[in-house]
């Protein structure tokens, strides 16, 4: 492989997403380390991880460099600090007026700063979907076994949902049943924003016995896909599921499946579909 | 007076507005009859009311004209039916093709069918600001004592926000805090939405001792204005003051203020602000 890095850091947030990479990553012999970010990652989920706050960006890079690494990859969940609270290192601390500036214009502002301050170290700065080509939705029928003739209507509705918010760097999440905008995602995340769903009036939504409508995730449309990528996982089919949904929709080469097959057998048992929409669809 | 209609007949939905219209217009004398939606309206909140489910278009029309009305205003809180469950009377049946085919176009397509459809029956369709313009939020601050230039890109941002989300007929209620949109507004409603805020981290929100974060609710840009005008009340400010926010901002003159003093009173008391914006500020 020429990929132009040799060894690679994970920066590691919450969610399952960060130990599969850490394991593609494994395998391939090219982990130099994992920093574990406090309050997000769970350590236990690696083998010696470095913890570290978001703050300590001057300590982070030093890591990396003992651990022999030219690369790095973000993944994982993690949320925005109050900056008003916000304890950086000195490295971290020369970063901050740029970060508070970015901040104001938005989550993707904020992550570009991020990229480029490592970029700034000499690191390649590397998308999880580099790692683990396995991860990336295909377009297709990715998970169950549903006609989705029926469900075009939403499908291309909630896509769009999602696509028109990114547009406002507001989320990346839409869910949309008979034409009708049930819910839109900002900063509660994907798992909440489908348990508001299923306590909304069964009047307006699918059930467990009668699914309809759509979950819908995308990228936002300008935004940095080497971090925060969409991903949907077992958890996302049970959630969609929950709320009585017919499926979930991703963009095809936008969005991470943690674990085809378990996401396959969750979308079977539960009666409803995963499914890869081209972006140009 | 002279606004083209003698008698009127309130539509009562749920929350506190209809009972404010048709105190407002009945002191005026022009209170024909109360229809109060079955499943939304409180009955008890009226005198002798006429109990009719939405379904009900023709019994509504008829009991209309026997109070001798030839005006019409929705007000209150309802949510769409399931339209494969509904049980229309034979007028409503007529109705149901074109309120199917509006449906899956979305909440204002659906509203324009509903007031046409009274409007083809002779009936006059008026919003509730017409009835009582003391509802109407005015331009400046409406409730609170608060200076609100630490709050402008806030304010602006959530506004923006509110108008972009209405665009798409999705909702008409957005919360940004410090640049960053913590919630969208969908079928949930506001109070929901307010709750959501509340429980995300506090790093990223305000709280009751430092509030910072603005809720905006605007109309959407295309839609009915002469129903579903975005309303606020002392739950409104409630919700607010709960989930850390530092202020509420409403269009100037598209949006009701139920009850000026005691909104101000709760805004005073919780020590957060009220304030109609100019659309085109």
């Amino acid at each position: 492989m020429n990929e132009g890095w040799t060894r690679l850091g994970l920066i590691a947030g919450g969610g399952a997403l960060p130990r599969l990479v850490a394991e593609a990553c494994a395998a391939d012999g090219r982990l130099g380390c994992v920093i574990a970010l406090q309050g997000f990652a769970n350590p236990a989920d690696y083998i010696d991880p470095v913890v570290r706050t978001i703050g300590q960006f001057g300590h982070v890079v030093k890591d990396l460099r003992a651990a022999g690494c030219d690369a790095v990859c973000f993944a994982g969940i993690v949320t925005r600090p109050d900056f008003r609270s916000f304890v950086p290192d000195m490295e971290g601390a020369k970063l901050l007026p740029k970060l508070l500036g970015a901040a104001v214009r938005g989550d993707d502002a904020l992550l570009r700063v991020v990229v480029k301050a490592f970029e700034d170290q000499g690191l390649k700065v590397v998308g999880a979907d580099e790692l683990s080509s396995s991860l990336l939705a295909p377009e297709g029928l990715i998970g169950g076994e549903v006609d989705l003739d029926a469900h075009r209507g939403d499908i291309a509705k909630a896509m769009h949902m999602a696509a028109a918010i990114g547009t406002l760097d507001a989320g990346q999440g839409a869910v949309v049943c008979d034409g009708l905008v049930l819910a839109l995602e900002a900063q509660e995340g994907t798992d909440a924003m489908l348990q508001r769903v299923a306590g909304l009036p069964e009047n307006i939504r699918g059930t467990r016995q009668r699914p309809r409508g759509v979950l819908a995730k995308r990228p936002k449309p300008q935004q940095e896909r080497r971090i925060d990528l969409p991903v949907v996982g077992v958890a996302t089919v049970e959630g969609a599921a929950e709320a009585g949904l017919a499926g979930i929709a991703v963009e095809a080469g936008a969005a991470l499946i943690l674990g085809r097959d378990a996401v396959d057998e969750a979308a079977r048992r539960h009666g409803i579909f995963v499914v890869g929409v081209s972006a140009h669809s």
